[in-house]
């Protein structure tokens, strides 16, 4: 079996995902946490100044999606075919874009003023505009996840994204939209998922205001 | 065979590493132009309300970096093994933030201090911090391409992404990239790349400002 090691700093952010696949697929790895005062000097040792990054026996691989594509290739959750293999991109992409929004106005932006009108935006626009989407993807799909009749990668990495806007963003954003809510409860209820959520003690923000993001 | 359309607006876009992907494996495709008049009507009817799509036998995937990689995979360019997969991701991932944050400058901003502003910093920190990690992987892996010995498809999405800056940004970006500069060349001389590339004829801009992206 490989050595795996996480390294990210001591938040969900960006690794969490990677975090709850290791859980489902019962792989053993290191979590190896970057306090936020030695970041400086640690970041010139990375290859894109910036974390995560995923050791495989010492082999570095950045990017959170390659990452999460990556584990979930090694360890089987990536759809039966090629076709569903794509399917699972096209999600993690689709939410992607939202996610990015979301640390553009939480954590870069620095005017006020523009950090409330893109919020204002994102709810009204951007939230609907997608979540609408994924809500008759998972109507047609039925069933508990987004692709085929099996877990994939792409229900771990959306159902964490959900789950971040719902915390950070607003508690009711999943309401009108059933099938996306029940879908996001049935993924993080995965009993192996949910026990590594009931340990892990990670919490969504913390180091990165500090670290110039 | 597969019936494939790519449907894009009429410009390289997000849509060019594609075609290029199909001049290389000599593969047969209908290349859909929706004129930007007619682009509110369709964009109804889109996935994600945005383009490009492809469609394979009716089947539509979004999100261009999914369709990039997928269509490597269906024509083999996409690396010997899991890892060399993976490595093909990374490459595009990092080169995405840097291309997204020329899309945010160059078509999003609308106010002209900001935008001067955002491009400043673009070619005095994010292309060098980019670039150079890029050219020690070249310089790293040697021969050709970015990944293995063979070509894969993150070397024409990477390729076709610093053809754009070098043509848009500054005509001197790869100035100080040797290898870079002759990754980039390499890739774009290829004999099948080189014939499209000539009969394109479309240009990097153009609808896009039309279209309130
Ligand atoms: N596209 C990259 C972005 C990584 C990223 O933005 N990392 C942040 C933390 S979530 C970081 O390293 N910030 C510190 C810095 O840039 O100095 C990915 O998805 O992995
Ligand atoms: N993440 C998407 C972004 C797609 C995107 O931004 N498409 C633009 C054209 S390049 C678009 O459809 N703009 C028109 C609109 O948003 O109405 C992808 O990579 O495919």
């Amino acid at each position: 079996m490989a050595q795996y090691k996480i390294i990210y700093f001591g938040i969900k952010g960006r690794a969490e995902a990677f975090r709850m696949i290791f859980s489902v697929a019962d792989v053993k790895y290191e979590d190896v946490i970057i306090k936020s005062g030695d970041w400086p000097a640690y970041k010139q040792s990375t290859p894109w100044g910036q974390l995560p990054l995923l050791e495989v026996d010492r082999k570095q691989l950045a990017q959170s999606s390659t990452i999460c594509r990556y584990l979930g290739r090694q360890f089987n959750l990536c759809g039966e075919n090629p076709w569903e293999s794509a399917k699972c991109d096209e999600y993690v992409d689709a939410t992607n874009d939202l996610i990015e929004e979301w640390v553009g106005f939480t954590f870069l932006e620095t005017d006020e003023a523009k950090k409330a009108e893109r919020k204002a935006k994102f709810i009204a626009t951007l939230i609907p505009n997608c979540f609408s989407k994924l809500e008759s993807i998972k109507e047609k799909n039925g069933g508990d996840f987004l692709v085929g009749k099996k877990l994939t990668w792409a229900d771990i990495n959306v159902a964490d994204k959900l789950q971040i806007i719902e915390d950070d963003v607003d508690p009711t954003v999943l309401e009108g939209y059933p099938n996306l809510k029940k879908f996001k409860n049935a993924v993080l209820s995965l009993p192996k998922i949910k026990a590594y959520v009931e340990k892990s003690g990670y919490s969504y923000k913390g180091l990165e205001n500090n670290l110039g993001e």
